[in-house]
């Protein structure tokens, strides 16, 4: 049995001198309330409130950072309680997934995961021993009595994770249900909603053809003539405005960009909306439509997020057998120099323009997104993401961005995540990390300390607030 | 009011025991002089030795880093006092365009810009307190005062800086008459020149077209036949040459270099030369140019220096408005490996032939530049450049670089700047970061003292002046 | 005259509190034995067991990082003492030439070289001065005349260095005498082979053409049919196991695989073996033959490695002068997300299948290999290689890879050295860093003392041994 607890100056410099302007700088974040711009929890938590189940169903399905880590350690997926379809047979026991898991929590040392789950467990939990195999019944046991509690409902642990606004993510065909009752029920937390029309945009997703019909049918737009379809998109991106969205996210394979004529973004639509393009095609399609989507910001406010260079669904086994998001996709390479010069060409010093940035590819940051952000007035770099999200990742990001973007072209942090639970973890991580980075620069008198005080803020709370418009 | 004050220990380790290391590194290097070989300040500013103007003048208008933050920032450069050439209103009054720049001074918070201009304010001016809108008078007033003075003129500065050389660039057809101004006034720091003919080998370049029978003109040869061409080329090295340059500088695209027959580099002339060539045989010539500027280097002996992957421009707005230099430029990915291979397979081993290598892609430190330059007897390394010229940047530099390449094929510092006033302290923040490296290595037992002290030396002053023959 | 130690605490950090915890790490690892699973040692050494000839033949030659550094340097391998192919003049003065190295001793200056070689002077032949030119007569005589002692033989250096398991590298059609030999001898240390088929499976490898009627010869097949050629290398693969083999390795020029059907795979096959294919077609060949290799894996048990990226021999002067291993290879672009997909979609999650991954270039660390890593069964990473397997070079593999990777899906460490006396050197290296880097876990709290014990075994020992099956 090992004891668990989090030390105060944990992802502090082991420089004593350092350490100690890391906790001052953390010091003066630490209660700042959390503001979580962009994130994938489901709104049906907040607008029904039901308690959550167990400790299998919260913690380890949604997340598939774990499912991956133990899949890639021969730990089938099968085992862990996931439903195959093709009707294999699948582990139904919880308790026993739940010791599974347990038994192999050592492969997560030196991960990110284990530092969110170990937040987790002791700050929101109050357990007191580290996950191994001899305590997953302690473990199990005490989750569930947890959650029975009333103040382990989802609109209580809102309010005690201190998160000012909450927004999750829905697809352009979403009727926002959700957001609705939420905002009908009077609560005062915002839990607003962000546009993502990749479905719609982009012909090689795999719901396009079925999605587009149902975009007309929604908005009652011809979505066979350009103009129709293009009318459809601000329809839907004005009942998602009137849901609180302030954002709109698109996540195409590539950052590639386009600004054709009418005339010829006229004939490229004929050409995908009856299934006739080919494969370059349809991604100068992708590409047109990320300009056009430029566009409709300009108009309508929405600050625009790209999260290119993912490969979704790389092991397509797992995609077959077990569907999206259970940890089979991997980062692809980026590319945003050339990529992105189409559109910065027509909207790149707009008045009140938002192009918001990712990558899963870190070899851009010095080399494309720090000198791009430090140059055009509507970019704006998101924080280091998915695969980055952490301390190295982090540390890297702001070695490599800061000096050529500077603080002031950064918007503050997403958490991103599926995994409600982990979201005051991610936040602290992220807020230690920033004081460690600047602690260094502090202590090696690369900034003054009352700067590097006003920096933690703005990158723990009001770059958010500010870039995002919330 | 902030106190603005140059702490002895800055850039250094914040682990005390590594800091004194580092403090004893520079001790010894810190009063070394300024060795320049590459750089872009005015050569008239020496042949005529006016005072310079005033603050906006002197800091901001040369200074790219600063405008393509401010301007990312919302900041128009019409407010910042540059002349658009579409008769677009701007700004004239000085001190006001000082007011701008000093409230929007937090933007540079991180940047290795503000770590030069505090040492500028600091150690050139005298200043004691941090620039923000309510010391912008302050500034102004105190800045215009020095300039006013007979030890702020450009001679006197450039001996009070400790520079024992300075080397300019100049284009191919440039008369070099500055320079023979300073020569013939007695003046007894060196002020050199160097070669730089991209506008007469680059067929993209916008001047090329008039750029071609102006060298012929100026050399008497017929430039329209290749061995004419070749023989204007060498005419005007030998003219550099007899105002001290030794060194040429090339910035071509990419690196990539070609070596064909006699026969096909005349088809190939005939082509270029007639406007006929399309683009890939443009790529072509420029890459056999640089095949030829590094034979004609064997022969007269001037080092050869590559600065590629520079997308110049990429902000065509920038330019059209305001020109070259304004900071609309941003780095493209490099390749070297491949690119080279047919001038090294000609040249690599060639005695006295020195190929200096430069790079704003630093994902080919390690894995291109620093096993290459490990190898072939003529590649040499140039320092971390532009966008990476700074704490971090040079860090990353020195810790992919010297495992595979050591230090001694390295070519020491480079200030690469047209902002004069900043030579010290690029220098010295060069200077320092490379002994707060070295003191890790120390510290580390990975290198002893008395030899991280013969390093410092030459990383700071003596390869310079031996791979430029200086 | 300058001493020569070797600190106790060398590569730990300078910060005292956490460079105590990586003492602590490193006591508990330090004894261990070494576990050499891929090397290039010459087994004909361990067989015949006879001594080794002289400071030269024993640290120069064999050592192409010291050759090329040299090299780079202007220093010709001719007066290394290496036999030019085209007849021109060479030193054969060793004593001569060891002076030349003591010289030149400086540029390896911050290299791992100086390090390794720090360690075999200090530790292999206790001597206590620094090498330089003033000492080179004093080493050169006290090399000599330790190599003429009973202890400095192979045999009993393999059992004073602590190496448990050593295996080398043979090519497909070795007759492995040696190791029969070895086996023979009674001897009770492992000395095991390695199945490295590269010259019967690339038709690009330039004894390719002579070496397939070799492998029919040899095995009694058809290797004209795509069928006997592959019952030949099976049969091959057989011999090698006998042989102590538990592993293969490939060293492709990329890591494309390839899934044909049979049908395809025979008609490439005809093409290739009547050297009609063209580039593609010979591409194609390989990346089929690493997927019908991973088949055979699946049969016999064998580890695959597969080492590409190289671009072998890019200094051609030096390959016709000197052939290879002299120092003339570079790292070449890496790429697996892609390339690896045929392969992994067949065999990704195979039962007891593993696919060991090398690169140099280190971009993939990030963002293909530790994602790729953390989600297929099958693959696991091999440590830093090559120009990377030094104290930064390691570090940055750490830092990159761990957080997505964790720890459980890399494969501990190897030396891939032909300098024999290296090998503890580079494994304490290895060792040290390791400990280096979890102590900034454990300092930091992201990983507790008792786990961060528990991997620094895993990693020196342990994992070797699981992973190739040892």
């Amino acid at each position: 049995m090992h004891p668990l607890r989090l030390d105060s100056n944990r992802y502090f410099s082991s420089d004593a001198s350092e350490r100690a302007i890391a906790r001052e700088l953390f010091a003066g974040i630490e209660k700042l309330p959390i503001v979580s711009p962009h994130g994938h929890t489901d709104p049906a938590w907040f607008a029904v409130n039901a308690p959550f189940e167990d400790a299998v169903s919260l913690l380890i399905w949604p997340d598939h950072y774990l499912l991956r880590l133990l899949y890639s350690q021969g730990v089938s997926l099968e085992s862990l309680g996931l439903r195959p379809r093709d009707g294999a047979p699948f582990e139904t026991d919880r308790r026993k997934i739940w010791r599974l898991f347990a038994q192999h929590y050592y492969v997560f040392r030196g991960t990110p995961s284990r530092l969110w789950l170990d937040h987790t467990f002791c700050e929101v939990f109050a357990l007191d021993r580290r996950l191994e195999l001899e305590t997953a019944d302690y473990y199990y046991d005490a989750i569930a009595e947890k959650l029975a509690q009333p103040d382990f409902r989802p609109r209580a642990l809102l309010e005690r994770f201190n998160i000012e606004v909450l927004a999750t993510t829905e697809t352009a065909l979403d009727p926002l249900t959700h957001h609705q009752a939420i905002a009908k029920s009077g609560w005062d937390v915002r839990v607003i909603t962000t546009f993502r029309p990749d479905e719609v945009v982009d012909p090689d997703h795999e719901a396009f053809a079925e999605s587009l019909p149902q975009l007309g049918d929604l908005t009652g737009e011809d979505v066979m003539s350009r103009k129709g379809y293009l009318r459809a998109l601000e329809n839907r991106r004005a009942w998602f405005r009137q849901h609180g969205a302030t954002a709109t996210d698109h996540g195409p394979p590539t950052a590639q960009t386009a600004d054709l004529s009418s005339s010829d973004a006229e004939a490229l639509h004929a050409l995908v909306v009856t299934g006739k393009a080919d494969e370059s095609e349809r991604e100068l399609f992708r590409a047109q439509m990320l300009t056009e989507m430029a566009r409709m910001s300009l108009d309508d406010g929405m600050v625009m997020q790209i999260h290119p260079s993912v490969w979704r669904n790389h092991d397509e086994r797992l995609f077959r057998r077990f569907g999206r998001n259970v940890g089979g996709d991997v980062p692809n390479r980026g590319g945003f120099t050339a990529q992105l010069k189409p559109l910065l060409d027509r909207f790149g010093d707009a008045k009140d323009f938002t192009l918001l940035l990712f990558t899963l590819d870190e070899t851009t940051y010095a080399r494309e997104l720090a000198p791009l952000a430090g140059l055009y007035p509507c970019l704006k770099l998101g924080p280091a993401w998915w695969f980055l999200d952490s301390p190295e990742g982090m540390m890297r990001y702001r070695r490599r961005v800061t000096e050529s973007a500077g603080f002031y072209n950064l918007a503050g942090f997403n958490d991103d995540t599926r995994a409600f639970f982990s979201i005051p973890a991610r936040h602290e991580l992220a807020r230690r990390i920033d004081c460690a980075y600047l602690a260094e620069l502090v202590s090696r008198k690369r900034l003054e300390m009352d700067e590097a005080a006003e920096v933690a803020a703005d990158l723990a709370y009001r770059m958010s607030k500010k870039v995002y418009k919330l």
